[in-house]
């Protein structure tokens, strides 16, 4: 089983690395890090660069397609080279997958029209304009096509799909030795919970990606 | 404010990642990936590769000094190099923290002898052979010194950090923009809580890097 993380210009550190983490446990599998050239990718701090070792050409026939957000996928949304490769790996995937504004670029890619899917909470409206039926859910399955919510839930995305690859023994084997025992001093990590000042402001500061014209 | 994250061969990515994707957002901050050779280095899955972009000699007086674990912390708490600058980085910090096995290097640079501290559940009873008090918590602060358990705890230890730092209303900001709101599909994330035969089998799995000769 090969999965393929893709990798552009300021993508989100932890919604590559996240599912990565867990699912590049999966028994028998490889994981390559693709972008349209290889080598580093810088993402969206700048200051943390990561390798892909393959260009996009170089693995057309993932078994999984796990695509990152980040402010860059404004740009990678409307980026032929990657929609192309996006549509020909989804063609034979047994997985298509997304984190964060990730799902964006699946749908710029044609991929979610009909479907239920999920995205960063600041971009979740924007699904709707590509024919997809946004939901407020933390990871959405509708067939194939596995998206989840903003950043730090690609973690939780992975462990959905290990149980239903492997089994939920070898989920759970996975969340022991990466110690998913969530305990965060605050409980702020979606608008319905975190104070209302804190989501307006977040709201005002965040552009969100633009539709394509 | 200057954050260093160390890399070494064979860390585990998500030790690194998941603090440095919340920390990095500590206004004011640059974060600083640093290697005993500036370049790309493979983690312990080897299908991924961050690049340091400076060495161990240009970021000697961090504010911060976040280390990883992984396999190869076996490596870098025997390594000179690295403690050295462990130490020196240290003598001057304001924070000294890790994750996972990352602790285990701090205690083999002698930063962690008289002090409560924690690592990946499986390595927890090393620390005592350096010193430390070892403890079941999650997150554990003893002074400047802070340490996480396992692979995915550096990301509850980042909010604590943030708070401590920026404030509380910083904190939840950043678990609202990396909708930090975790829903694992499973209870199996410590070995108090994962299936016995699971924690067994784990526990059988891994070698625990051995103390020092």
């Amino acid at each position: 089983m090969q999965i393929a993380v893709l990798l552009y210009d300021d993508f989100t550190a932890l919604d590559a690395i996240g599912p990565y983490e867990l699912l590049g446990r999966l028994p028998d599998s490889e994981t390559v890090f693709v972008a349209k050239e290889a080598g580093p990718v810088r993402g969206d701090q700048r200051s943390l660069a990561l390798v892909a070792d393959r260009t996009l050409a170089e693995v057309p026939r993932p078994d999984i397609v796990l695509v990152p957000g980040g402010p860059g996928s404004e740009a990678a949304m409307r980026d032929e080279a990657i929609l192309d490769w996006l549509r020909t790996a989804d063609a034979t995937s047994t997985w298509t997958a997304s984190v964060c504004t990730g799902s964006l670029v699946l749908a710029g890619a044609g991929l979610l029209a009909g479907r239920r899917a999920t995205s960063h909470w600041i971009t979740l409206g924007e699904l709707a304009e590509f024919g997809a039926e946004p939901t407020g859910e933390r990871v959405v399955f509708d067939g194939k096509y596995v998206t989840a919510a903003g950043v730090s839930s690609g973690i939780d995305m992975a462990l959905h799909l290990l149980g239903r690859i492997g089994g939920d023994a070898l989920a759970q084997s996975v969340q022991l030795l990466t110690e998913y025992d969530p305990q965060p001093p605050y409980d702020a990590g979606s608008p319905e919970k975190a104070p209302a000042e804190i989501v307006a402001r977040l709201r005002k500061e965040l552009t969100a990606p633009l539709p394509p014209s």
